[in-house]
């Protein structure tokens, strides 16, 4: 019962500082969604950071990994790994949640910073594996695993952060087919 | 003096948004930056909202415009182009501010949204300026300029995210380069 108090508060946490921001959110907006008092809480979580903390260390790097790591099952890891790039407007609909916790916390907090490396550095690493794999299997040639990723991942986050601007879907698909097929 | 007064606010604000957030920055913080008091700024700015649409419209857009626009002038303006993007991080020191406000801004407020396109429609249309320019001059080949415009901005905002949480200048040239070789 206790775990999952502090599962539902940090789900809570996730969905509202990904739609108003760390700093714009207001813990007892999550205390009302969760129904739970600030007592309750501070067992868990002393603060409002190291809730934060542990929504960028559990959710956010959870669903990258639980997200990339699925295609590693799949017998053609490169072909999928670009579906998904090419889905994601339809499930990160205020944007990527790492980027945007980024963008806010990296330089404001030297330890949201560690922590969102080191997500970062997981994602690197998810996406060089699918290339890896997508090798070995014959379907895409030899490359460094790492700098394609590199390139992947800068090429996709940056026709993210456009398609919110202009929600314009054939546009953020052509960016990631040309991803796809020129990188 | 006026005209002085309304600048050193926009200037102030631009500053302290862009290390702190606009929903986390105070204005008290402006104030005392520029040296004012309340009456005197709402003089200019009836709200921090007006003066945050401000700092996009008329600062971020602004720098971006001076930036890109100057590089219509030079005889090898893809080169220089590129030279740019590859000196970023040296000024950026916080990210790209375009990035940072939209990141934050783009679903929490309507009128931050509207000015916040509209400032990436201009930084698209300078890009793609540059390149009809290189075009022409036979510097590069003929390509669809507005497609590749949003290809290289794509890449060079995801590059830059992934510098600032990773530090790594090499891995960000190397983005850039293959940005301007392989595109």
């Amino acid at each position: 019962m206790k775990k999952e108090t502090r599962e539902r508060l940090i789900d809570s946490a996730f969905a509202i500082f990904y739609k108003q921001g760390y700093q714009g959110a207001n813990i007892a907006t999550i205390l009302q969604d969760v129904n739970i008092n600030k007592g309750s809480m501070y067992h868990f979580f002393k603060s409002k950071k190291e809730l934060g903390l542990a929504v960028v260390d559990e959710r956010i790097r959870k669903n990258i990994i639980t997200k990339y790591q699925a295609v590693l099952e799949n017998n053609r890891p490169y072909m999928t790994l670009f579906e998904i790039l090419r889905s994601s407007p339809d499930t990160l609909i205020y944007g990527c949640p790492l980027n945007k916790m980024s963008q806010e916390m990296l330089y404001i907090d030297k330890e949201f910073k560690n922590v969102l490396t080191s997500v970062y550095q997981d994602f690197e690493s998810c996406i060089a594996n699918i290339l890896e794999k997508a090798i070995t299997l014959g379907e895409i040639d030899n490359c460094d695993t790492q700098v394609r990723a590199r390139l992947i991942i800068a090429g996709y986050e940056g026709a993210l952060m456009i398609y919110h601007l202009n929600q314009n879907r054939n546009q953020y698909n052509a960016v990631i087919d040309a991803l796809k097929e020129q990188l």
